[in-house]
């Protein structure tokens, strides 16, 4: 028996999320699916989390327990090949048998995209929350930094969060800012990448703290009152969930041994 | 009566190319019905040229004349609103009633987008070919540089074209290598972009020189070959039409007064 440790990027457009669900048509069932296609094992994969309905991934790692023989560089091929174009796995090692790839999840780094150009991106909507309202990016920035460090995230945390603690900590988070498709003569303001590194994160966290950023950036909060929103605890203090096309689970990060 | 032109993105995934045919769903007729629900105009528009099925536009002027009163800083919102999300109107301004959006274009450039890394990014896919094989790319680059200048370029053409001369004239042609997303351990080679301009275009022709250079990466021609390829005038001594979806129209350029 092997274990093995997978990386997959997937468009989750047309997907009602990760995690297999009664009814559900997600990226846990289509990859499980190409599994039993390959090698007529009808298993289980472990992922290192969960996204909800219509996020992405890039290199999102999963990983399973196989008696197939198949050697470590066919797998990807052999997969992507019984996988729809929307889903691709993209790396395949073996790991030790005690590897789980949620448990063993140290850090992980979520990608929120705002376009605040003019004008929708026909090439990038599946991917963007486009917003052609003028942001105070400068106030989003300082509002951000309010979430580093340990808190209760109770305020950013979905109501139906059924986790016993929101306690959670942000190690790094920033914004950067692509204006390659400005136009000159426009009121463009660029495409927004938000990533947040943290050691985990509650359901809608990373969508309500953009939402409460975006409220930063229009104004509607000042960026210090991004502290007393955390402090409340409470989420009808926040700002809106945030639409989930424009996530990305960015990067998972492990211990030496096993790192992605 | 105004002359209006106007700049347009599109996904052109969906879409039988630019222009208007019989039974086809195309971006011209999107356009033209979205004028027609704005202002009640049965009219004609103008572009500054064609695109194949498949082939999609960054800022592709058309113009038309109307004798609607809507503000020129409505337009684009108006239009968008009565398009599909994958066509786009980003600019709009009046030019003189003699200006020609087809005939008035100076210089047009096209790229063609190649992604050489080994697995397809399922973000990308729709306008990009995935060619995982290796390519040798430098001699992609001196392969390209034969097209430079005033040919004909009867090798280089859908042997369906009507017109009379072949006779183009390739003023730039180069190669831009995006490493960003390729992935340190791996065969990944980047996504080539090649951005070529030109007085004009013949049916097929960048997909053609794009089908022989791949072929020229592969080692199927020797670079040099290219030279011999264009003094052939004959189809079937060029290499294959690369697939639409990797092809944009990139940029059209006037003169200085309606410069776009």
């Amino acid at each position: 028996m092997r274990n093995l440790l997978m990386k997959v990027n997937y468009d989750g457009t047309n997907y009602d999320g990760f995690q297999t669900q009664p009814k559900g048509n997600t990226i846990q069932d289509r990859l499980e699916q190409a599994i039993f296609h390959l090698t007529g094992e009808e298993l289980k994969i472990i992922a290192s989390g969960r996204t909800d309905a219509g996020v992405h991934a890039y290199g999102q790692p999963f990983n399973f327990v196989t008696s197939s023989q198949i050697p470590l560089e066919r797998w990807c091929l052999a997969l992507n090949a019984r996988l729809p174009q929307d889903i691709v796995v993209t790396e395949a090692r073996e790991v030790p048998l005690s590897f789980h790839s949620r448990r063993g999840a140290k850090r992980k780094t979520y990608r929120y995209t705002i376009s605040a150009n003019r004008f929708p991106d026909p090439f990038q909507r599946r991917w963007q929350l486009h917003h052609p309202v003028k942001l105070d990016i400068s106030a989003m920035q300082q509002g951000l930094i309010h979430i580093l460090g340990t808190h209760d995230f109770t305020s950013f945390a979905s109501r139906k969060s059924t986790k016993t603690s929101h306690v959670r900590t942000i190690f790094e988070a920033h914004m950067e800012i692509d204006r390659t498709m400005c136009r000159s003569d426009s009121t463009d303001q660029g495409v927004i990448h938000t990533y947040i590194t943290g050691s985990g994160f509650l359901q809608h966290m990373v969508r309500i703290i953009m939402g409460t950023l975006i409220n930063v950036g229009e104004g509607k909060f000042q960026a210090d009152e991004v502290a007393g929103i955390l402090a409340a605890c409470d989420r009808a203090a926040a700002g809106p969930t945030a639409m989930a096309s424009g996530l990305a689970l960015w990067s998972v990060e492990y211990d030496d041994q096993t790192n992605g």
